[in-house]
């Protein structure tokens, strides 16, 4: 096996052979984006596309199998994955049909309900996932749409009167959803017992909107260009007592409400807690989009020249420091995020196919989850931009694939929640003791509940750690300033910071605890950014961790040395961008934040006759990237 | 008149008055993308705008009186950035016809060329500017098409036999233009003079391509729909040798060779020197599109709440301070660049209205409107992408604009130049006492004619910036926390930076005069991004001076108040992004840098009061916005 085979299989994970299957799979499949069909072609060309997936065994992995499926929650979220590194567009749509419309339905429907998810599987039935609002989008607590209990009919009513109250931007919901899971404020006997999830049909057979339904179109978007999304009104829908998705609420046929749980917040929460594969799904598809970016420019890199010592000996763009500096960090991370999402599934699917979950654990994976979707779709809007740059007009040229990619993974940084709301969720998550109580992530259940007992969190490990704690124990120590390629330097360094944030972050908060709403509200707007930061910090810190513990994990010994090296660049290109805190904290003098520029140069020579290994190392094959370029330049 | 008018008026600049005719004429000519249109329509359509510009007078300034045309470049500039207000695509179409072909037309041909003026000016005669080639983007010195004289028939056989020397993302190329001023290496009596420029016609009247002429359609792209890029190959293409743009280099029938200018490097970067409104107008094109942008962002936070300190009472997007944070800064980095773009428009006017222009000032404008291109491009792409996320999933609908925005404006980034290309040439220039001899881009170049003598530049000021030398001695100096407001320091901060940088850089250069052609390369090649970045905080600071030299003008008190507070915020932003920097090189202690972010956050306070005041400040009228979501929150 080759060097690259080594580390591709390092970054596979668990998962590895729907990875290789999908390779194969997905590659016949004709998959690529056609820019000359029109809006309407496009989208039917998607659709079409869901159904030969049905054979992957990728859709019914995703559901448990008492309900009809093979329960391999891992492996039909790492298919997501592999389905995005060829179109993002039917990965949208494989997303809403089966993670978020199947989802709901298997995990806040009942028995009655789960008797539909053969035919969702097997695309008999094609649905929504109607919980965006146009006045409503990362508040998902405070929707309008309302669904009355009427005793007389056993029927709720489902409203939504206002433009505020319009489900929006909702995929397959322009044109090929029959059937929609729609959250509304359930009331009965007069009194709201806050969101819960209905099944609400929408299309007669003929595609004709069903009475009081009223559908609509978002037209075109920034991309996706295949997903019909659309807008949802509802006049005084009736539908029986039995579409509600009744695991976390009841309604008896008199109007008696009834939950498991009592308080209303926690009740959302944790219905919000089971859909939590939709957020690991974009992340991790947005990962994939990234690394598909990366190795359409770093192939580039490999074959263009342009300028050179003398005329007539041009240079490779990958030989210029610049272009190194662009490219290489930019990598780095991708591996750190593909690690850390590795170990996120992993939970994940534990947790999953557990019986009784852990509730810690679910919370710890719920915080994580939205933490790594906002730096994962960040870091890919990031590299998908800058290697559109690095190809310069050859990359604006749609035959290249990158300015697609672009448009489609642009939205992905504010589906599921807005990125700077998640992080703000993640920090919440860390800083209150009672987060499920309170529920939400208004600022003043933030503040008033913000733990007056927080401690030391961070060190709190549990025994999966141990390795970290090992490798930071036995860190050089002291002044040396080529510490910085210590591993365990670098973990004590984002640990370190993490906690000092959260702390004084803490501290900031804690003095609203006493005051009135409007000056709490005051108090809490103005540390937004450090909170803010607080979640971002502690996501650079898992993600480091993840990395460590995947390259534990190597069993080549050749990949492992050179997953070092990429882990190293990871971590220091992280503390450069964050330099001055290191230094106004005095966590690293000025003497060794020079260092830390010249380490990172020293780590792109080393690593520069390792582009193609690295890029390899993703595992996009060469001929399913769709960039006409790259053959122009053989 | 309201402050929102004292305001605009100053960022309006010199060239007012055709900004307030274009807000009018333009927002009567229906010229909002249409996303329903094919390609092809979208082409068409764009093409018939240009026919009712011809009457706004604003592609006739671009020209000499006696060529046909009225002589106001500064009008003709600030028109194209209005345009850009309303739609890139078009603003291309202008900018290749009247601005890049007519420009070479003017510039480089003599009384002979200038006669078909009038037809460019009135879309009789419809070119295009063959300039990159597909293995040749930013190195153009070095382009691969050439031109040989055959004194037997008296013509140029132009020819471009391989792919790489194939003229690529050629505007106007794939559909409109009928011939091309085509650039190659002059060759006669065997010897090579180095590029020169053609005309060459390509269609005959029926659009069908000319014997020897292969154009094809570089087809879709990320955005600017409307322009129809292409590529064109030349197999033997005779034209008559009266087709050589011959105004720095002329044949004579028997094949002899003469210039004006002996050096064939210095001779190209004359004829460059003379198309530097290209760059100038990209840069200010890009520059309005971020400012549309923002006022779709910052309106939209005016009127969409979210969230809030207790249910039913939501909170305005741009009462958060996390918000406040991602908006300002960039409307305030938006306001210094449009008063260093007016700077240079006006300097621009000035050298090309002059009869014997200071080849030291143009030296200088040339390195200007390359680092200014590069940084207001940057910025636009950063503040349209900001914008989008900031309006969550209504951003990424194509109705509210801003993905349109960032399809068109993404490719400004590598227009006219990679934009590290273009800071490493702002540096060089900077570095070397003899460009203009050596030419050209070449990193030896660089190494081996940085001035020994490299002294104090930076202070060498011209009369000019006598105000700004005032501040700096004004400022109060030591170790006053609160003296980061103070405008002399920000100067002295700004100045000092970019001394540093550039000394030290000329340092690491210097060490390679004596080298072999390797060694200097590797020399050059591990300096590279210390070279790039002191192009950038050369730029910042010439920003801030502009910014500084702006307010003085500004004539209404209360505006020039708010706009200090402005540059304040750009330049507090600006040190925050570099602050390691700062605190490493001592400029800043510790103390002094938590500062830095609480006087931004100052700032934020002081500033949100006033944010549709700087919003209509940029004058962009909210009707000619397109963006629909802000009718539907009214």
């Amino acid at each position: 096996m080759t060097l690259s085979d080594e580390v591709r299989i390092a970054l596979d994970g668990k998962w590895r052979h729907i990875r290789e299957q999908s390779r194969v799979d997905l590659a016949q499949m004709d998959l690529a984006f056609d820019h000359d069909l029109t809006m309407d072609e496009a989208r039917e060309r998607s659709f079409a596309q869901l159904k030969p997936l049905v054979a992957t065994g990728i859709p019914a992995a995703g559901f448990r199998a008492e309900n009809g499926g093979t329960g391999d929650p891992g492996l039909s979220v790492t298919g997501i994955e592999m389905l995005a590194q060829f179109d993002l567009s039917l990965m949208v749509k494989a997303g809403v049909q089966w993670g978020l419309f199947g989802g709901a339905v298997e995990n806040l429907g009942t028995e009655q309900h789960h008797a539909l998810i053969p035919d969702i599987i097997n695309l008999d039935l094609i649905g929504c996932f109607a919980m965006s609002e146009s006045g409503h989008g990362s508040d998902v607590q405070n929707l309008e749409t309302t669904a009355t209990y009427d005793p007389g009919t056993q029927e709720f009513v489902i409203h939504s009167p206002t433009v505020s109250s319009r489900k929006d931007y909702i995929g397959n919901a322009a044109k090929h959803a029959t059937i929609a899971a729609v959250f509304a404020q359930l009331i009965t006997r007069g009194e709201s017992h806050g969101v819960h999830c209905f099944l609400v049909p929408l299309r007669d057979e003929k595609g004709n909107d069903l009475p009081g339904v009223t559908t609509s179109d978002d037209g075109h978007k920034g991309g996706l260009r295949g997903v019909d999304n659309g807008r949802l009104q509802f006049d005084q829908v009736r539908v029986p007592r039995e579409n509600l998705l009744n695991r976390y609420g009841q309604v008896d046929e008199g109007g008696a409400y009834s939950s498991p749980i009592d308080a209303t917040g926690a009740r959302f929460f944790t219905m919000l807690g089971t859909l939590i594969r939709g957020r690991v799904s974009v992340g991790g598809s947005a990962g994939a989009a990234g690394e598909v970016a990366l190795s359409i420019a770093g192939r580039y890199a490999l074959k263009r020249r342009q300028f050179g010592p003398e005329p007539g000996t041009e240079i490779l763009l990958a030989d210029y420091r610049m272009h190194q500096r662009r490219l290489l960090p930019l990598i780095a991370r991708s591996y750190a995020y593909r690690f850390a999402q590795n170990q996120l599934t992993a939970r994940m699917h534990r947790l999953q196919t557990t019986e009784d979950p852990d509730p810690q654990e679910q919370r710890e994976l719920e915080g994580r989850a939205a933490g790594l979707k906002a730096m994962n779709t960040w870091h890919a809007s990031r590299a998908v931009q800058e290697s559109r740059e690095m190809c310069g007009g050859n990359g604006y040229l749609a035959e290249n694939r990158l300015t697609t990619l672009r448009g489609d993974i642009d939205v992905f940084t504010t589906f599921e929640g807005d990125n700077h709301v998640l992080l703000q969720l993640v920090a919440k998550e860390l800083l209150t003791a009672y987060a499920k109580e309170v529920g939400g992530l208004d600022p003043l259940g933030m503040v008033r509940f913000v733990a007056s007992t927080f401690t030391d969190t961070v060190r709190e490990r549990t025994a999966a750690s141990q390795l970290i704690q090992r490798l930071i124990d036995a860190r050089p120590g002291g002044d040396d300033e080529h510490d910085l390629l210590d591993r365990g330097t670098q973990l004590e360094l984002f640990e370190d910071r993490e906690q000092h944030v959260l702390e004084t972050a803490a501290r900031r908060l804690q003095r609203a605890s006493k005051s009135d709403s409007a000056e709490a509200f005051m108090i809490f707007n103005n540390a937004q950014d450090h909170v803010i930061r607080a979640g971002r910090v502690h996501i650079d810190r898992i993600v480091l961790e993840a990395f460590t513990a995947g390259i534990a994990r190597c069993e080549d010994e050749e990949a492992a040395d050179l997953l070092r090296d990429v882990c190293s660049l990871y971590a220091l290109s992280t503390v450069e961008e964050d330099l001055a805190w290191f230094m106004g904290h005095n966590r690293i003098s000025d003497q060794r934040a020079k260092v830390v520029t010249s380490e990172i140069n020293a780590l792109l020579d080393k690593l520069r006759p390792h582009l193609l290994t690295l890029i390899e190392g993703f595992g996009v094959p060469e001929e399913s990237l769709g960039a006409a370029m790259l053959h122009d330049l053989d």
